[in-house]
């Protein structure tokens, strides 16, 4: 598949899981000083991981609120994430199922600053 | 709830996550210097948290296997994860897409070693 | 022990080691979106842990210092746990002799953060 | 040498580094709290690790974005270190360069942030 | 550019980089458990990355053993890194007085078993 | 304070926590690649931070302790410095409860293996 094709599909796979808007605003906010970066994002991440079929995007989603929970210094990213399992079928408190169980594994510092950005999601989203 | 019944509790959990043999194998090799870190993981880890009813035990393995690709420094702790999460209903290749998605969020070393963790127990287990 | 001691023990040892005001603040900030992460750091981490008898709270609290340094990611425990220190015995210059070995074992730029956070809780308190 | 010696050899690196208004602030912020761990930054680091001649400091200076990026929990660090790239002799396509390719090594995540950080100081200098 | 050529640019690179035996041996030990991940490493990490024209390899190579000793959860993988390293032009001395530089960012014990790892290849290529 | 001054204090404080022999293997580890690092592990760690009086040894050696555990990636030096707690006046058991409280902070499986750790040096010394 050409770059072309990857990069068309990334971004339909970006919009469809953050909503046109902020997936438009995830790119802007890397075009002036790496457009490259912000390619490869799209091109790899959405275009090539996110789109293989061989694991729902519901389960990704649970995976990678996992890893931004362990890793504890990416709050922005573990944030659209957050949209991103909730707009994936993901409720509420399965999200937080996630991030608690990460108490065991990446310590509760992780999962009490994790649980607050969750939290800011929820309240943004305004639903409970 | 008491504590004897946590613990009672957490040892079927892990029981039937890992197989009686497994289980008995973690907490033996606890039970001399640290009977007591064994127990709080059996009560609080198994016990609490892997008995919560609101995620099912399959996303729970999905959770702990990206937590620990994103650690990087728990190679024994992800085999016994793996194996649980074949036990829960994955899939050896939903297993490698949890893994291979790690690249893009703990980079392509933590995915790399995971993925050897994972060809190892596999290859344990006998089955392709 | 069942678990409504545990949780009574947990918030007499919490309130012991932050103050009551402190304390309901810690509580009150989870209860509304993950209540139950609030009840498993109350049972566990100071109903279980922290009132372990075999080291006393002093030597508790420099390890948990020396922790949250070396893990970098959670400002706001550090500041609690300095506060933590401080009202287990700790003088303001143990503190700063904890995170500054940091520098030696999780490296300067995670001793000099620590740092900021430790003159941001002594200026608080407004000690010196 | 003696102490006084890598004092000064290290105040006048950290100054040919990052200039003098710069110098003095990082030391600054830390000597009312912790003035020995500013004098063990300016000798160790300094006086000592940045003196040393085997390697070129556009070298040392991408070795240590490489590093802070990885960390991804010193962002105050890592963009005094970006001027201190620039100021070295690295273009601002150089820097981008180094932080793109942490993508690889530390993640996705840790890399579009540090972006954001080398963006504030490209702009905070003015140029592009 | 199309997947193809993204590919056999990373193998080339690749070969480049650490030599034909080597390349092959990290492909081979991906392809029987996860072909795709190897597939990607090639793609993206060798035809996309480490092609890049505005950073030169000897640089690309010091910041990657920075961040892989700043990790310090890969030997395997800077092992390989410094046997690019020193294909790409870089002396042993430079090899270590980067990985040396690392006790200040990342830690003494990072930087203690990164020199045992960069002792190994050196003693295995016979030079000093 | 001159430079031959601090090497010979920390040499000193090497033997004192270490014994002669093991803190000759430390050194000798070193000697041959990197022997700068392993003067500048004599000068600053031991012939500074570990020589500065305001902290006791005892306190020092369970923050290191704690520092190792939560790093999860540096088991030699772990197995060091246990060696050094129990030489500064350390019981096992409060070693233990270090590393098991390192649970909450850093994760289980971070405390798991560390405890494996712990225990391979009391066997070693042959008590318990």
């Amino acid at each position: 598949m050409d770059s072309a094709n990857r990069y068309e599909r990334g971004i339909l796979k970006l919009k469809e899981m953050y909503g046109a808007e902020r997936a438009d605003g995830i790119i802007a906010s890397l075009s002036d000083v790496a457009p490259d970066l912000a390619r490869y994002m799209v091109e790899f991440v959405f275009g090539d991981i996110h789109c293989r079929p061989a694991l729902d995007l519901k389960s990704r989603e649970i995976a990678t609120i996992a890893s931004l929970t362990t890793l504890a210094n990416a709050p922005r990213q573990l944030r659209v994430h957050i949209h991103g399992a909730l707009n994936s079928g993901c409720s509420q408190q399965e999200i937080i199922e996630v991030i608690l169980q990460m108490a065991v594994y990446a310590g509760f510092p992780a999962a009490l600053n994790a649980i607050q950005e969750a939290r800011e999601v929820f309240r943004e989203r305004g639903v409970k």
